[in-house]
C-alpha cells in the first residue's frame, strides 16, 4: 500500500515538497496537502506590484492552481484548516468546508507559513487596516482603494513598507511611510538609509522615521480615521501593515514540538523536526543557519521556501539533500532606488564577535562613459584580521542591485576581499566598469586593509 | 638615489602599474612610461559604442591622460616606440618624436598590449580597411563614415565583429559580417549561436557564417571595393577587421624572453617574466592560467590588464600580490541581445578531459509575471562525475548577462550544482523569479545527473 504523506500549508515550501516527492515516487506515495485559503503555490512576494498596477491579475500571482497540482496527483484540500495535531497516532485534525475531518499520514510535512505581527495597540482591530500577507489580503486592499481614498498611512518602513509606499503613491494617494528605525529599511546600515529616505520624499512619499505607532483612533462605525504616534496624530483614509510577520507555528508548537529562534520550528538541514515521528517544516515557519555569523535566524522568504521544499521533498523520496543556511541576502526598489544587502551590517558584524571594517564607494552601473550608466553605492563589511568579507549593501539606480548575487557568492565561499577583487567577473561596457562595482568596493577595503595582498 | 622602473606601454596594464607602484613607493620611485601613441589608459573596448554614437567623444574614454599621470609624478612618454631591449645592460633604446633615446632601469614592466591580425590574403594593405585596436584606428574609421559610405563588410565574428556591426548598422549602413565559424561569436556554442545569428538577421545585420574571406579587390587607387569569399564575392565601400589580436612581444622576443601560448609572454602568477633580471610584464601581451581547465591561455581583456598591472605594481612596491587567474567570462551584446559566457563550453570540456552534460533552460529575466520580464536561455556545462559547474552561457534581453557574475564565482570556486542551486543569490519580483535562472540551470543539471542529492 502507498504511503501517505500529509502536508500542511499549500504555499512554496509545502507544495515544493509536495511535488517533488509525487515527482520521484509516483504511485507509491500519496500525498494530501491541506491548505487554509483557495490558491496555492503564489507569489505574496509580488502582492505590492499587483497593488500598484504593474500585474493585472490576482491569478498572474498564482504559479500553480489547485486544480493543477491535483492534475499531478496531489490532493490539495482548499478551505481546509488543520487545527491539531496528534504525534502518536500520526494524525491532523482539521477544519473542512463541511465539517471537521482526521488526516492520518506516515510523514507528515509542517509548512504553515507565517503570519503579520499587528501592531499591539488600540484600535489595532479596526476595519481599514490592511496586511499585505496573502493574496486575500491583496484583495481586500484592492477593494478598498477601489472607494477612491485619498490617504493611507504604511505602518512599517522595512521591505514591504517601502513597496507598499510605492505601489500607494504610483496610484495617487498621499502616502505616508512610519518606521521605528531612524531610517528606512532596517536591514541595510543607517548610511545608506539615508539615501532611501531621501529617494522616498522625492518620490513625494511623507517618510517618518524614528516614530512608534501608539494607537489608531476610529470612528463610530469602527473605521481608522487616524494613526496615533508618539510624534502626533495622522488622519489617514486607510492603513496599510508592513510590521513584519512571524512564524505560524500553533499547530506544531500544540503538539509539543520545540521551537527555536522567534518561535520558528528548528529542523536540521535535511529539513526534519522531528525523526522519531517522521516530522518535517519547512519554510516561512523553520529557523534558518546564517552562515556568516553561524547563529540560527529567522529570515522567511519564498526564495528559501522553495529551496527548503524542494530539500524535504528530495529527503521523503530517499535522498540525502541538504539546505546549507542562507547568507542574508535581500533585494527590493523604492521608484527607481534598487536597493540590496547580503551578510552582516556593522552592529551584526560586532555582535557576532568579528572585527569589522566598513568601507563604502560610488561607482556607476555600467562603464562611466556609457549614455546610460547610472549612480550607484556600495558599502562592503570586512573582519579585518582575516580579511574575510562579512557583508555587502548597495543602493543604486537601474543595474545596480543584482551584484548583490556576486557578493552573496563571496561570502558563501568565504572569499577574502584579496580574492574578490581579483575575479574574472564579466566586462563590457554596457554592461560593468573595467573594474566591476564589486571589485571596486573590494579593492578600497584592501586599500584600507593597508598591509599588503599576501 | 631612487631607483628607476620603466614601463614599456602606457595603456591598461602598464599605467596601472606605474601608478601603483608609484602611489607605494613616491619618490623612492622614478617611474617612466614610454607609450607609442598620444594617449594612455583608454578603453579600447568603447570603440564600437563611439562609432555607434554612445559615446560622444574620444576623451570619454581615456580614463586618465598623459598630464594627468604627469601630476601624479609619472614621466610619461608619448610617440615613444621602445625598439629594442639589452637586458644585461639594463636599457631600452626607443624611437622618440625627436630621434633615438635610451632609458636605462633597475625594474623594467612590459606592457606593449596586443596587436590586430590582419587576415593573409591579397590586397590585405588596401586603404579603406579598417582595424579598431586603437583611439587612432576608431579616429580613422570614423572620419571614413563621415564619408557616408553606403556598404560595409565586417570581417570576423567574433566580440568586436558584433559590436561593430551594431554600431555600422545604427549608423545606417548596409552591413555585412563575415565569419568562419558555423554560427557568430565561436566562444559560444553553436546552439546559443544561432539565436545570436537570428538577432543580427533581424536588426537588418546580413551574417554569412562559415565563411572564409580569400582576399580584398582594389580599385586603381588601391582602395577597398569588395571581399572576396569562398563564398563569393562583396562589394563594399570600407572593410572593418574584427580578426582577433596577438600579443605584441617583439621587444621581449627581440631580447631573448621566453614566448608562450600564442605567443603572450609567459609570466608567473607574480607578474615575473624574469626575475634575475628584474623584467614584469602584464597585460594584452601576457598569457593567463585557466582556473578550470587548468591550461595556459591566451585571453586578451581590459579587466585582465588592469589587474595584472595592479598585482605587479603592488609587488614592485614589495608586495606579495598574485594574479590568480581567470575563468574566461566575457560578454557584450547586439542591439537588444545580451550575451554571456564564462568557463568552458562544451568541446572545450572535453578538450579538457572532463565528462561534460551540457543543459538548457529558458527563463525569464525578472518575475514571469513583472511587465518588464524578458525572456533568457542558459545553458550549463556540468562535470557528470564531481558534479562540478564547468561552463555557462546565457543568450537572452535586458537584465540576463549580468548573471554570467554568479556562474564566474560559481566556477571560480569549485563549485558544484547541487551547492550552487542551494546559494543565496538575491530574489524580489521586480529581479528576479524566487528560483534564479542561475539556480534553475543548476537544478536542471542536478535533475538530469539523477542520483539523488548527496
Amino acid at each position: 500500500m502507498a504511503r501517505r504523506l500529509l502536508v500542511v500549508g499549500g504555499d512554496a515550501a509545502g507544495m515544493s515538497a509536495a511535488s517533488t516527492a509525487k515527482r520521484a515516487l509516483g504511485d507509491a506515495l500519496e500525498v494530501v496537502v491541506l491548505e487554509r485559503q483557495r490558491w496555492t503555490s503564489y507569489s505574496a512576494c509580488g502582492i505590492p506590484y499587483w497593488v500598484a498596477g504593474d500585474v493585472p491579475a490576482l491569478d498572474d500571482l498564482v504559479a500553480r492552481t489547485p486544480e493543477q497540482h491535483r492534475a499531478n496527483g496531489i490532493d490539495v484540500r482548499t478551505g481546509t484548516t488543520a487545527t491539531e495535531l496528534d504525534l502518536d497516532a500520526g494524525k491532523v485534525v482539521a477544519r473542512t468546508p463541511s465539517g471537521t475531518e482526521t488526516f492520518g499520514y506516515d510523514e507528515l510535512v509542517i509548512a504553515t507559513g507565517a503570519e503579520p505581527v499587528s501592531p499591539d495597540v488600540p484600535g489595532a482591530d479596526a476595519r481599514g487596516i490592511y496586511g499585505v500577507q496573502t493574496l486575500a489580503d491583496g484583495q481586500r486592499l484592492l477593494e478598498a482603494l477601489q472607494q477612491d481614498p485619498q490617504h493611507v498611512v504604511i505602518v512599517g518602513a522595512g521591505y514591504i513598507g517601502v513597496e507598499m509606499a510605492e505601489a500607494c503613491v504610483r496610484r495617487g494617494l498621499e502616502t505616508v511611510v512610519v518606521g521605528t528605525h531612524p531610517t528606512p529599511m532596517p536591514t541595510i546600515d543607517s548610511d545608506l538609509g539615508e539615501q532611501i529616505a531621501a529617494e522616498m520624499r522625492e518620490d513625494g512619499i511623507d517618510v517618518r522615521t524614528g516614530v512608534t505607532v501608539t494607537g489608531f483612533e476610529t470612528d463610530a462605525d469602527n473605521h481608522v480615521r487616524a494613526v496615533v504616534t508618539d510624534h502626533g496624530t495622522i488622519e489617514t483614509d486607510l492603513v496599510v501593515l508592513g510590521t513584519g510577520v512571524r512564524a505560524r507555528t500553533e499547530l506544531a508548537a500544540g503538539a509539543g514540538l520545540p521551537t527555536g529562534v522567534k518561535g520558528a520550528l528548528p529542523v536540521d538541514d535535511r529539513g526534519l523536526l522531528d525523526a522519531d515521528r517522521n516530522v518535517w517544516a519547512a519554510g516561512d515557519c523553520v529557523e534558518s543557519r546564517h552562515r556568516v555569523s553561524g547563529h540560527q535566524v529567522y529570515v522567511p522568504l519564498g526564495t528559501h521556501a522553495n529551496k527548503q521544499g524542494w530539500v524535504v521533498g528530495r529527503n521523503l523520496a530517499g535522498g540525502d539533500a541538504r539546505f546549507p543556511g542562507i547568507v542574508g541576502t535581500a533585494m527590493t526598489k523604492v521608484v527607481t532606488l534598487e536597493i540590496a544587502r547580503t551578510g552582516l551590517g556593522e552592529q551584526h558584524a560586532l555582535d557576532a564577535g568579528f572585527d569589522p571594517l566598513a568601507v563604502q564607494i560610488d561607482a556607476t552601473t555600467v562603464a562611466g562613459y556609457m549614455p546610460h550608466a547610472r549612480s550607484m553605492t556600495v558599502k562592503v563589511v570586512v573582519d579585518r584580521p582575516s580579511r574575510r568579507l562579512l557583508g555587502a549593501q548597495i543602493v543604486g539606480r537601474e543595474g545596480a542591485a543584482l551584484r548583490i548575487d556576486s557578493f552573496a557568492l563571496a561570502l558563501w565561499n568565504e572569499m577574502t576581499v584579496d580574492e574578490l577583487m581579483m575575479t574574472d567577473l564579466g566586462y563590457a561596457p554596457p554592461f560593468a566598469s573595467v573594474w566591476d562595482p564589486v571589485q571596486q568596493a573590494a579593492r578600497a577595503a584592501v586599500s584600507r586593509l593597508g598591509p599588503p595582498l599576501r
